[in-house]
C-alpha cells in the first residue's frame, strides 16, 4: 500500500490533507491510493445538504458536525463552493468554518471550488468522500449551493439528503422547490425564527403531498414511516415520507429533532435494504463517471493538438459538422 | 436533406417544434437534420441569462424578447427549467410564458427539462440553440437558474451573459455573486424599484472591482470600454467592462437601456475578434461534450447488462475498486 494512503489510515491529518489535494488534482498518487482505500469504504454515512442561497446551509452544517460530534462521532464537511468557478475561492470558506471547529480532530473540513469540466466536480467528490469513509469518519456532510444538476448529483452520491428553505426568500423560489423536494429525503426550513415560517412549511407540506401522493393520506395522520398502500399484501415495502424540521442554526434550536431525523433515516435506509440499494446506484453512476473520464483522456491523449485545432476550424468555418467530424475521427468516414 | 430540415428552413413552426424534441432526445432524425443544417448555423446572437432565484429572470427574458421584436428581429428562447430534474415540469413554464408573447410568429419559447445525466442537457442546449440559429432566429436567449456549474455552461456557450441579481435577497448570497460575477458580460439588477437597490449596486460595482483590476481606474470614470492600460504599444486589446443596468421587468422600466447595452456588447465583440474566439471556445466545448458522449454511448452498447451488473456487484463488495474494474475490461488487466 503507497505510504501515503498508510499515514493517512493511521490518522495523520496531514497525510488527510495532502492525498485529498491529490484526489481533487486526480494525480497518479492520489487514483493509487484510492485504488487501496477502496476496500476500507462502505462504513460512512454520507448526509447531502443542499438549498438556495441565503437558506444558511454553512451555519446549519457547522451545527450538524457539532452535534454529531456529541454523539462521539467522527465527522468530515466537503463543502463545495460554487463561488468562484474559475478561481477557487475555498479559502476563505474554510477559515469562517475553522472558527467553530477549530481544534477538534474529529472534524476535518474541506472546501471545493467548481471545476469548468461537466462531471470533474462530481468526480472528484466522489473521490473526497471515499478518503473521508476510510479514514474512519463516519459521517461525511457533503454541501452545495445551487438549483438543478448538482442537487441531482448530491442525491446520487448521498444516502440522506437534505434540502434547506428560509422563510421568504423570493417568489419563484416555489418553482424550484417542486423539483428539489424530489431528491429531499429531510425537509430542512432555517432561519425558522423569522416571519413567514408559517406559510413556508405549508406551502413545503402541500408541494409533499404532491411530490408523495401515495403516502397522501398517511402524511395528514402525522406519520412519516409508512407501508406503501397500493402494493399488494406480502410485498409492501416501508416508505420513507420526508419530515420537515424548524431549525435556527444561529442559536442551535432544532438541531436535536433534526440529528434524530437524520439517524432515523440512517435506521430506515437499513432496516429496508434500501441503504444497499443506494449504494448501489451511487457505484454506478461513479463508475459511470469514471467511465467518461478514461474514456475522454484516453482520446484526447491519441489526438495531437494541432489535428484538434484543425479539426476545430473545420468546424468553425462550416465545413463540416461536429459530429460528421469525430466520425471523420473514429471511423475514417463522414458517417 | 431530411424533409424536417427542409420544412424548418422553409419555416414551418410545427416541423421545428417536432425538430426540437428529436434534438432533444437527441434520435437518429435529430442528428441528421442538425448535420444537415450545422451549415446555416453561426449568425445568431446567443444570449445567456442567468442569476439567482427570486431575481425575475423569467420577466426580463419576456421583455427582451418583446423589445427585440420590436426591433425587428426573430426571437427564440430557450428555458432550461431546472424545477423539475426528474419528472420534467417544462409544459407550465411555457404556457405562462405564452400569454405575454402569444400569437407572434416572430418568436419561439421552448423550455427544457434538466437531464439526469451529466452533460445531457448542455449537449441538448447546444443542438437546440443551433436549430433555431438555422432558422433564421437572430437573438437566442437562453435562461437558467441556479448558481454553479450551470452558470459556466452557459458562458461557454453563449456569446453575451446577462447575470441578473435583485435587491434584498439574502446573506449569503454576496458569495455567489464573486464568483457568477466572472461570467457576466452585463449586469442587471431587475426589481430595482425595491429597497435596498442602492446597496446591491454599490456590492456589485466593488466586486466588479475585484474580479476586473486591470479595468479599475477606468471604471472610476465611468467608462464602460476601455484599452488594456497593461498591453504593450500596439498590442492593445479593447476590454470591455461589464455595465450594470437597473430595470423593472413588470413595467419594462430599464428595458432601452438594456437592449442597448445587449447590442454594443455584440458590437464590442465582432470589432474585437473577441466574437470568432467565442465562437472557437464554443465550439471546441461542444465537440468535447459531443466526444464524450458519444464515447461512453460506444463503450455502454458494447457492455452487457449482466456483464455491467457483475462488475457493478464486485465494486459493491469492495472486492474491486472502480478503476481496477475498468482497467480489467479495457486492459484485461488490473493495472
Amino acid at each position: 500500500m503507497s505510504s501515503l494512503a498508510q499515514a493517512v489510515l493511521a490518522g495523520d491529518r496531514l497525510s488527510l490533507a495532502r492525498l485529498l489535494t491529490h484526489v481533487e488534482n486526480d494525480t497518479p498518487e492520489g487514483r493509487e491510493a484510492l485504488d487501496m482505500l477502496f476496500a476500507r469504504t462502505g462504513r460512512a454515512h454520507l448526509v447531502g445538504v443542499t438549498g438556495s442561497p441565503g437558506t444558511g446551509k454553512s451555519s446549519l452544517v457547522n451545527q450538524l458536525a457539532l452535534s454529531f460530534r456529541k454523539l462521539g462521532q467522527r465527522v468530515a464537511i466537503v463543502a463545495i463552493d460554487p463561488s468562484s468557478p474559475f478561481t477557487g475561492g475555498a479559502v476563505l470558506g474554510d477559515r469562517v468554518r475553522m472558527r467553530d471547529l477549530a481544534g477538534d480532530a474529529g472534524v476535518f473540513i474541506r472546501s471545493m471550488a467548481s471545476r469548468g469540466s461537466l462531471g470533474g466536480l462530481a468526480q472528484a467528490t466522489v473521490g473526497v468522500a471515499q478518503v473521508f469513509d476510510a479514514a474512519g469518519f463516519e459521517l461525511v456532510l457533503i454541501e452545495t449551493v445551487g438549483a438543478g444538476q448538482s442537487e441531482v448529483d448530491i442525491a446520487r452520491l448521498a444516502h440522506t439528503t437534505l434540502v434547506v428553505e428560509a422563510p421568504g426568500l423570493g417568489d419563484d423560489i416555489q418553482a424550484i422547490k417542486a423539483g428539489i423536494l424530489e431528491i429531499a429525503d429531510i425537509l430542512v426550513i432555517n432561519k425558522a425564527d423569522r416571519p413567514g415560517v408559517e406559510s413556508t412549511e405549508r406551502a413545503l407540506k402541500s408541494m409533499l403531498d404532491l411530490a408523495h401522493p401515495v403516502q397522501k393520506i398517511f402524511l395528514h395522520h402525522g406519520q412519516r414511516m409508512t407501508i406503501d398502500p397500493v402494493a399488494k399484501p406480502g410485498t409492501e415495502t416501508v416508505l420513507w415520507v420526508p419530515p420537515i424540521r424548524r431549525t435556527v442554526a444561529t442559536d442551535g434550536s432544532g438541531l436535536p429533532e433534526l440529528v434524530t431525523a437524520i439517524r432515523e433515516h440512517a435506521a430506515h435506509l437499513r432496516g429496508s435494504g434500501e441503504w444497499q440499494r443506494r449504494e448501489k446506484t451511487r457505484l454506478s453512476a461513479e463508475f459511470d463517471l469514471l467511465v467518461q473520464q478514461t474514456l475522454v483522456d484516453r482520446f484526447r491523449a491519441g489526438l495531437p493538438e494541432t489535428k484538434f485545432n484543425e479539426i476545430i476550424d473545420s468546424i468553425q468555418n462550416r465545413k463540416i459538422s461536429p459530429r460528421e467530424a469525430l466520425n471523420v475521427l473514429l471511423n475514417g468516414s463522414i458517417q
